[in-house]
């Protein structure tokens, strides 16, 4: 067994899973329990298993369904990394994917496992992540930004029904900057000049005058 | 051994070199010498060997190597297939990269393997290609285009030396469609307004009155 560690590689599929806590950008960690780094945190993931995974988006989906016992509504794949040092283990590959988690149900996502998981912000000051997943973070963080400052809408991290503030909130969130109200809704069409979102009709009572509420329109897909 | 192929999936880096031939956009295809699906073309790949390969780039790196004996001066990776079924040797992933070749080395690049190498235009009517190359062909077209869409250059893509008319009419090509030239001007400097390329002082003369000739720009990297 220990000549088929090395001529096949173990391939893992690990998830940077952002959604917006106390108005800034969270990503959720798990603890690791077992050797190696076991007790150091991680993104979470999980290895391969050919006899049950479809293909590496499956995978993805088992192992966020197992940490959450809940479906995650956006995955997206980023880029792998690869090589013989990067896990003890042994020649390994990660898939990385991007994903996206309503802010609403950012507790109920955590439930009883609260202390093998973690939503942390990735800009404090953390201690390095197990393995190689803090440069995964980042290049997770950088797709994200890429694509919202592209004009994508990241509607995944909304509650289902939300006010265009909090739409635009959202989006300076994963910015880290202010955006232009009148060019921001503007990107509320995409290239097409379909609209993105459409109003349920109804208002929001607030401390501010009664917003209308809005949803992602039919057949939306997380432009990029 | 065969229990193995059923818990390890295979790895394969397959390739998508892109060149200009003809004024047209073309793809390097590699006729199969093996099964399965000897005789049938596909995009040039290989299996990564965790023994060798210091991750999957040097994997890519290796299988261009060999086939065109030659270096490949840009390789990205754009996403992953995966599954049980698109390889009957066993559950498989493919690591797709795009990559450039410049279009006044493209005969030298074939050499003596013309056999069993071919550029073709991926937009003329072809055979599908050997396993799910020609979804992963489709997929690599769509980044190429994306990036040259968002004012990436494909300087990879020319000779050393060229006129800015070359370098339009190649954005065009990947494009397939024409560029307005003032436009086009505009994308000669990058997002923070750095020059992506510099005259080098000689000038060619052809049918049309003297032009000058530019190179990158030092540390010129495919923006995107």
């Amino acid at each position: 067994m220990s000549n088929t560690r090395e001529l096949y590689p173990i391939v893992f599929a690990d998830i940077a899973l952002f959604s917006v806590l106390d108005d800034r950008l969270h990503v959720l960690l798990v603890r690791r329990s077992e050797d190696p780094l076991a007790g150091k945190w991680a993104l979470p993931g999980g290895i391969l298993k050919p006899e049950v995974d479809k293909d590496l988006l499956g995978t993805a989906q088992r192992v966020m369904r197992g940490k959450l016992s809940v479906d995650v509504p956006f995955l997206e794949e980023v880029c792998t990394a690869s090589g013989p040092h990067r896990d003890e283990r042994g020649w390994s590959i990660s898939v990385l994917y991007l994903a996206l988690f309503p802010m609403d149900q950012v507790n109920a996502a955590v439930g009883n496992k609260i202390d093998a998981l973690k939503w942390v912000d990735p800009f404090a000051a953390n201690a390095p992540l197990a393995f190689d997943h803090s440069e995964l973070l980042n290049k997770a963080i950088t797709r994200l930004r890429t694509k919202v400052e592209r004009h994508a809408l990241p509607l995944h991290m909304l509650p289902q029904k939300f006010t265009l503030s909090q739409l635009q909130r959202t989006c300076e969130i994963v910015l880290g900057r202010d955006l232009d109200k009148s060019v921001f809704r503007r990107r509320l069409k995409d290239l097409h000049g379909q609209e993105l979102v459409e109003v349920t009709g109804e208002m929001v009572r607030g401390l501010q005058r009664p917003a209308q509420l809005w949803r992602a329109a039919n057949g939306f897909q997380f432009i990029g």
